[in-house]
């Protein structure tokens, strides 16, 4: 299954998404980014943007569209944002109010579409480098957990840095801050290695998105900053409307991997 | 005159910048980052936001205000944008109306201010590497000039890439692009080497902004994307009032041009 999907091309993978297709995207469509959505009013806009803006790390931006646009050329401009993402979160004024794997129906003529970096993105290159990714290799979603770290706010935009989690063997934590450092536009190094208590994180079995996995004896959890962070923002600004991606069901992009990596 | 400013810390050049004093900023503060201003009413954030962000080259953001904010922390949250520019230009309806040693008077509680990185910021690397800076030697403001290059718009906002120019030795050429790559935060390597006519620009005696300089036998002209981008957009998307610093006139910051620098 893995080994399928990785081969797909992001078009591909799109189209299946679009036809109904509901799953977590880690391994698809290899050496293309995946990017996390989120979509608020044109009011709501420049404070979500300027968030980004003042928290690099969880919100990279890949793009962002003009209101009311729902393709670009990250897409080929033959996707859309609306269909193509294999599930969707729809707040009304901060609350998760639906999960639904088409959001054609809440789309509004205001709405203005951030596109924003994914860690799935090093993942081929931590893999790469001999260093394991567990949810890959247990065919699950990234464990992602809400922090007491306050992101810098933004006007009305304001919320915790979500952090994703890879449990990484001891003697390949440093490989690991090596090949992420790379990837500034997807998050880049870890914010946090090990004492998930610092970060407010009491049980790691017990993520707040995506699912639980193993982590083995001599692993270490390594933390790196989530584009969930929009969305953890969005609950607690309240928007009125607000459209994301059910975490780590990834919008996948025609951007290669590679074109995100600095020398 | 030049190695006396140079040893003047941010505050005390925001002082006698405050208290009236005109002139070009180049060589002021020595590393400390300087920063170009434009604020432009809130209505307008978002699409100069979003073109800063689609347009990294010329706009890299060194903080954004608050809406009718005009401090911070990068002025040590005692400095003030309205005033300890040396000189501003006020443009109403995209046209340049003014040009006044203080902008208390224009305003406005709605204006977001955008500070931009700056070139003069890598300029002290290029002399410890030996390249020569002339419009520092000859205690000039450095040429800019206007391209034919568009930049990606941004709803409203559009407008022609701006560049500044200094002329390089051929042999120290491949040493400029090496020193300035390291500071994408500040412009980041140059745009164009040699060809001025490629860029549109036919006469480099004739800078749009800033003052001509020598050219001497042997030296290349070479660009860097300018920070008075965001005013020439101001010019074509016509904003009802947007206040610039005058080219060449900046805002010196408490940030340390060593904090921009990439390893």
């Amino acid at each position: 299954m893995t080994t399928d999907v990785a081969t797909l091309s992001p078009a591909e993978a799109r189209r299946r998404f679009r036809e109904g297709l509901v799953t977590p995207t880690a391994g698809w469509s290899a050496g293309y980014a995946q990017a996390n959505l989120v979509a608020v009013p044109r009011d709501y806009a420049f404070d979500l943007l300027l968030f980004a803006q003042r928290n690099p790390k969880p919100c990279p931006i890949l793009d962002v569209l003009e209101p009311g646009q729902f393709t670009g050329p990250l897409l080929g401009d033959e996707g859309d944002i609306r269909t193509d993402v294999p599930a969707y979160r729809i707040y009304r004024d901060g609350v998760l109010t639906e999960e639904v794997p088409d959001a054609t129906e809440y789309w509004r003529e205001d709405l203005v579409a951030f596109l924003v970096g994914c860690s799935f993105s090093f993942e081929d290159a931590l893999l790469e480098a001999g260093v394991p990714v567990r949810h890959i290799e247990e065919g699950r979603n990234v464990p992602m957990f809400r922090t007491n770290r306050p992101c810098r706010s933004a006007g009305r935009m304001s919320g915790p840095l979500v952090v994703s989690m890879r449990p990484i063997p001891a003697e390949q934590v440093a490989d690991a801050v090596r090949v992420t450092s790379r990837y500034p536009g997807v998050h880049g190094a870890p914010v946090h290695v090990g004492d998930p208590e610092a970060l407010g994180i009491t049980d790691l079995s017990q993520p707040d998105f995506g699912d639980a996995g193993t982590i083995r004896p001599g692993e270490i959890p390594v933390f790196w900053a989530c584009g969930v962070t929009p969305q953890a923002a969005v609950m607690e600004s309240k928007p009125p409307l607000a459209i994301g991606h059910a975490p780590g069901h990834m919008l996948v992009t025609d951007l290669r991997d590679s074109t995100l990596l600095v020398p």
